[in-house]
């Protein structure tokens, strides 16, 4: 059996934990998670590491250190949305042990040690919160998530307590820099990119920033058909041109991607002009500047087609995220493994965020994407084959030998 | 006191009879269409017309007819949407009610009699139907309506017996043709152009007809983050660039009117690219054929719009009303006397259906609309000036007597 099949055999395996039949529903600090945190600490103890909780609920399975060495973090998260797939997260996991337990007899000359996470909750649908691990790590936990509820009324807090966590101890997971030498995680790329290059993985040059605006644009309602067309302030109509310049202004824009993803309209009744259009614009990229860039064009564009419509239009920002810069010396280790496996190296930002977005706060971080069919996550037909995890984990590997030779300091 | 301030007084008093205290609920078969007619009763023998209740609820005052002439009817509507105005609808009878008084004087000499009506049901708003009055007399009510019922559960056979009204003798208020010369309305215009031209009325070439479309736009919904815009099949995008299409097409269409009032979207979430998009497309125009020739063309730039974009389209017809040409000697005869009023003379087509849409099937019919102000209808604020009514009066007299120098034939 080569590691991808392994990885098959582990992956369908710990998928049966999950609340429902179709497709896997893995919540942070239930059943479920203890199934497969069960199952995961076999992963390890065959990886030839040992294993414990730490105080944010996170799996840490560590390579013996005898001479305290900085330790290189590879992980990833258990946890999956509702209905989602078997992949999306625990596959870096499964990755990352097999990559240690290929690595097992040369971590003796290596500069570092190993050590595999599996994070409780990346996807934050259980709390409305996410990245408790990696935060906790990073010393970015803010306290106060753990008295958030979740629909049952229990508190986050409450929920890892009977998980057998000592809350008191959460925020003191914080790891001192200078035992951490960085952080890699694989997952698979939830986009049709790698599919469309016909290539099992790419090296990540960074995960994008993202801001959100909710936009709304006030014209003037009318009777559809008293009103002619040359007087109309029709919100929908302004609301139209922008939602088609945006699309038109981010496909010439490199790695940005602009989307309104909703749209409603008021009063919203088949005989009457709209009079008010509230959409949200969610716009993703690997380069801050270029994306507030797109942002300050988009909305002056806006303005000006609002103008000429006759309407008005406000623009709030709801959210922002900014970028993370993959390491540039850990993406080119993963570059010059993928090359030396003799795969074409392709290397791209990475839309989504990752666990490697919090831990960036800490270290070092890079990522690898492994290509998944149709570029579809978190639904129960979510996919990666044997054999692309195969040349992910050999990557991962060469990768971390790369490393071992030349890693790069922590900050 | 000018007849337009008589109206304007009258209008004021029956506005109280109302469900609501701001602007005016009347709903059919209800205490407040009794309290009206009570005062439409008055207003009608103040014009020497003889009154009564047909079988469809219609308040009829009739002049004196020894000899049998066929009437040429003049009529709107009693009721209102609700918290609508004090205008729509009960304006046509007041204005009606004045000019027969004007004229009572003059119909012997005239080929035709004088009758107001005043309908129970233009708006529609207490059961699912509307335009009981006007159908029934020309014969093209369908008797399966009067067992719609209400949102209280009573049918429209039970609301109008408890009316005092024997819903058997309903189906035969139809008029026979020879009765009936022709029917005029007067109306609030519902739109802003009036205001726009500085003129107080305005002749009406035309009722428009109306289609309506369900469209639906189906693309593909993907991670807003990690599919590139290059592959994205945005239903939205689409959407938008047909609903900005459809706008500036209907701009340089002349008189039709295209809407697009309504959209929504799915999934709907502010990181997921929309897979489905659903619209209702309403075009009015008072040239059929120029409507339909410009839903064909817009379905076909739709479609190559969606080829373009990755996604299918689908559209079914939901709804199809055509238009009514106004009788062209009954506007010839509103035009002259405007003119002869001093005042410039507008002829524009109804973007609403009125009454006269359903008496189009009886007899020829022509309409004069009076200028609200900033075109608005249905709400409290709704209002048409005492002087604007005044002259809607003077030229419905004017219009009546160059009737009664020519009338043209029945149908």
């Amino acid at each position: 059996m080569t590691y991808g099949e392994i990885a098959a055999t582990r992956l369908r395996d710990i998928a049966t934990a999950s609340v429902t039949t179709e497709g896997v529903t893995r919540l942070p600090w239930s059943s479920e998670h203890r199934t497969a945190l069960a199952q995961i600490t076999t992963w390890m103890e065959d990886a030839g590491l040992s294993v414990s909780l730490d105080a944010a609920g996170t799996l840490c399975g560590k390579s013996p250190n005898p001479t305290g060495k900085p330790a290189l973090l590879i992980g990833s998260h258990q946890d999956s949305v509702p209905s989602g797939g078997a992949f999306d997260g625990i596959m870096g996991v499964a990755l990352g042990c097999l990559a240690a337990k290929a690595l097992r007899d040369e971590l003796d000359d290596f500069p570092f040690a190993l050590e595999v996470l599996a994070f409780a909750d990346e996807e934050g649908v259980r709390f409305p919160t996410a990245l408790v691990g990696p935060r906790a790590l990073a010393g970015t936990l803010d306290p106060m998530v753990l008295d958030m509820r979740d629909r049952d009324g229990v508190s986050m807090r409450d929920a890892m307590a009977r998980f057998g966590i000592d809350t008191d101890a959460t925020p003191a997971t914080h790891r001192a820099p200078g035992t951490v030498a960085g952080y890699i995680e694989a997952h698979i790329e939830q986009g049709p990119v790698l599919e469309k290059h016909d290539l099992p993985v790419a090296a990540v040059s960074a995960i994008c920033g993202i801001s959100r605006h909710e936009v709304r644009i006030t014209g003037e309602t009318g009777h559809a058909g008293t009103v002619p067309m040359a007087g109309r302030r029709d919100a929908l109509v302004a609301a139209a041109r922008i939602v088609a310049g945006i699309s038109d202004a981010a496909g010439r824009a490199g790695e940005l991607r602009a989307t309104v993803g909703d749209l409603s309209v008021r009063p919203g009744a088949v005989n009457a002009i709209p009079a008010e259009v509230t959409f949200p614009l969610e716009v993703r990229a690997p380069d801050d500047a270029a994306r507030m860039a797109f942002e300050a064009e988009t909305l002056a564009k806006a303005s000006n087609i609002c103008a000429a419509a006759g309407c008005r239009i406000s623009a709030s920002r709801t959210y922002v995220q900014p970028a993370v810069i993959c390491d540039p010396a850990m993406t080119r280790a993963f570059e010059r493994a993928i090359g030396e496996g003799g795969t074409k190296v392709l290397t791209i930002p990475s839309g989504a965020t990752h666990d490697a977005s919090a831990m960036a706060d800490l270290c070092p971080v890079s990522m690898l994407f492994i290509r998944c069919r149709d570029g579809v996550s978190h639904r129960p037909d979510e996919f990666a084959s044997a054999a692309d995890m195969d040349v992910g984990i050999s990557v991962m590997i060469g990768a971390i030998r790369n490393l071992a030779q030349g890693l790069p300091k922590g900050r």
